[in-house]
């Protein structure tokens, strides 16, 4: 007989957690046997103690072991993923899912919804008129089948003990864990029953992770988990400190996505989403197809299309648009020298792109376009940002996020790679 | 406007939290506005990070305006009390206040109940016949006037933020906190409002703190939140590697606190507690009275009946028996050796005395009563404990506990000074 208590002082006092702890306390937790009150004590201790590789990879599979495996049988592609640690303008994954089935791979994306000031990728779909998130396993596998795309919300018998965990973490300043993190994103992934997963770790001010360390040591972590658990993981390392393309927030995004998948779009984003679809078709073999080449067919969009269809979305209807539209201008010629992700995150999330609580709404329409990138020369009273929003009085606040993060200097910055390193 | 997670992430992050946070904290967690899964990952933060002088008196002062303090005004005595920090056997309370009473001070003792291998004063007491734990501020005002002494349950409204964090704190793992201990014990002998305080603070296998040092510790910082706070205090440091006296169980060691109160008891209880008798008294200026004149005199134990019948019980009466007592022998001719005081607390716990949760009833028959201390020379055969309880299956259990505990050896141990060392 375990019991909480047991468990928790021996975290405490800095010894390993068995597997047989471990199994103990997720499943109890799971069970409503364990109470919140233990578990967030557990979790500041495994925040400030650590946990080992043996213990996060048991900590990993315990939490899948809550719920109940995807079933992507009978999908005859090879079935690859991916993952964002979360960022700015981070929408690669509305055009990197078609992409990826567009050159003949099956991906089921189970996303997530924005809390703080990166966003939520179900959010971001959710401004297509009509579109709904929440599949059943069954719509899950048949959309894998008729059009090799899917992105929507985890299903409720997935992993349930994460979602709970998730929960708990956010309100008792438990969020910051490597072990957790990586856990909660390999639990559910693995879950998810693909067979090779590619992680964008993100790292900079716009990152959960501001440090390439902590970064690094984010994506060995979930490297390690994957191969424990038989999904084949890669990683990409790579710069959020500008945000991602212009758009940031929900309507914006999609827009420039669909312009992505036409073959336009932002270069950063494209680079982006290119380097990680040739990742994810390598790592299950498909080697005969040049993504780019997909994207500039516009095979990809009419994956997007019907994907987006298939969830009851009206891919070619209009996107909700904000009623004020204010610019922030250059207050002198020069060269546009800081682009603060965070800053212009913060931005957009005051304009109501973002929510503070996670019962509250986003506004579709809400967000900042960024119309110059850090080195693009400048010239005194060039707009720089527009904020779009609903609600007028909240620009002020906006404005203030954004003060003394977003400069231009007479010298350009010292151009940074987006892509810092390859991880496998 | 304060968050839980911003003073929950200071902390977890080795920041010193200030009074605003530290009275926003408590206030809200006695108001049910921070959850329990909130306060629990703070004191684990807490107990990983620890907190400075400043904040544990701080932490200890919020706590106190969580309730009402005592009201002691129009007792003309000074007053004084004692806190022991628990240990196996330790019945000394019993004694002591009544015996300080008769020397002429005031004694407001607020008790609690035991949990794990030590036991409780309130526990102890309701083995007499009649006798209540429960009273009203105003019945211990109007006692404090007739008889002099009190020992009682901590009123309703004393230091509610408390009582909550005490059973978060047991059920989380997060007890062994040095200042949360302290400001624990000092939040609610601050809020009894007697003038002067005398803590016996205990190291060695049968204390709650097994290490000189972290004792040593925990008594200084109860010293200075005490002095911060207007508070006299000073300290005894006393060994608890052996049981105090010979009785380990609740009617056991009111019988043998009636023996001392009639000039009769083992020499180590008469010792400690003439001499914390002599340190309070000493603390609120009496020096002319020699408190073991006045147990020799039976004044000590007049006052002891008078206290006990003013909360309705009956001090002369028969005290609950056990059915069953089974004596452990010497297995050998030598010298007791080691009489270890954690598991001879161990051993009453299993016969009965002691409750595994706090809904638990305790028996006040069941305990063990220690027939040879360390150094006494014995003889194979000589009945060394007698294990009392009511329930006969109870006995192998509690002898396995004391198992290799407590030993017969040809040489006799090293003697340990009973008060280690003296603070204020």
């Amino acid at each position: 007989m375990m019991t909480a208590v047991e468990v928790i002082t021996a975290k405490r006092d800095g010894k390993t957690l068995s597997s047989a702890q471990i199994n103990w306390v997720i499943d109890a937790y799971t069970r409503d046997a364990v109470a919140d009150e233990q578990m967030s004590a557990l979790a500041m201790a495994v925040l400030l103690n650590g946990m080992t590789g043996t213990e996060t990879a048991d900590w990993t599979r315990a939490m899948i072991a809550s719920g109940q495996c995807l079933d992507l049988s009978g999908i005859d592609r090879p079935t690859v993923d991916k993952h964002s640690t979360g960022g700015v303008g981070d929408k690669i994954t509305l055009p990197l899912v078609p992409l990826v089935a567009a050159c003949g791979a099956a991906v089921p994306q189970l996303s997530g919804r924005g809390l703080g000031h990166t966003g939520g990728t179900l959010d971001k779909l959710e401004s297509i008129p009509g579109w709904r998130a929440r599949l059943t396993p069954e719509e899950i596998r048949r959309q894998l089948v008729s059009v090799g795309a899917v992105i929507c919300a985890p299903t409720d018998g997935l992993v349930p003990a994460d979602r709970k965990l998730y929960a708990l973490r956010d309100v008792t300043g438990t969020v910051e864990s490597v072990p957790l993190i990586a856990s909660s994103i390999m639990s559910k992934k693995i879950a998810e029953g693909a067979s090779a997963l590619v992680l964008d770790v993100k790292f900079g001010s716009g990152a959960f992770m501001t440090d390439l360390g902590r970064a690094t040591e984010l994506a060995r972590m979930m490297i390690d988990i994957g191969r424990a658990n038989g999904l084949a993981t890669r990683a990409l390392l790579t710069d959020m400190s500008v945000p991602l393309g212009a758009a940031v927030g929900n309507a914006l995004e999609v827009a420039e996505s669909r312009a992505v998948l036409r073959g336009e779009g932002p270069p950063d984003v494209v680079a982006l989403t290119v380097a990680l679809a040739e990742t994810m078709l390598a790592s299950v073999g498909i080697d005969d197809v040049r993504p780019a080449e997909v994207l500039a067919s516009g095979a990809a969009y009419e994956t997007w299309c019907a994907m987006i269809s298939a969830q009851g979305g009206r891919p070619e209807d209009r996107l909700p648009e904000a009623k004020y539209i204010w610019s922030l201008e250059a207050s002198q010629d020069g060269h546009l020298f800081e682009l603060d992700a965070r800053a212009v995150g913060l931005a957009a999330w005051r304009l109501g792109a973002g929510r503070a609580r996670k019962e509250h709404p986003v506004d579709p329409a809400a967000g900042v376009l960024c119309l110059a990138k850090p080195g693009d020369r400048v010239v005194a009273g060039q707009p720089l940002l527009e904020f779009h929003t609903n609600d007028q009085t909240l620009i002020a606040s906006a404005v203030e996020a954004v003060m003394d993060k977003v400069t231009v200097s007479p010298i350009p910055p010292a151009p940074t790679p987006l892509i810092r390193e390859r991880l496998s």
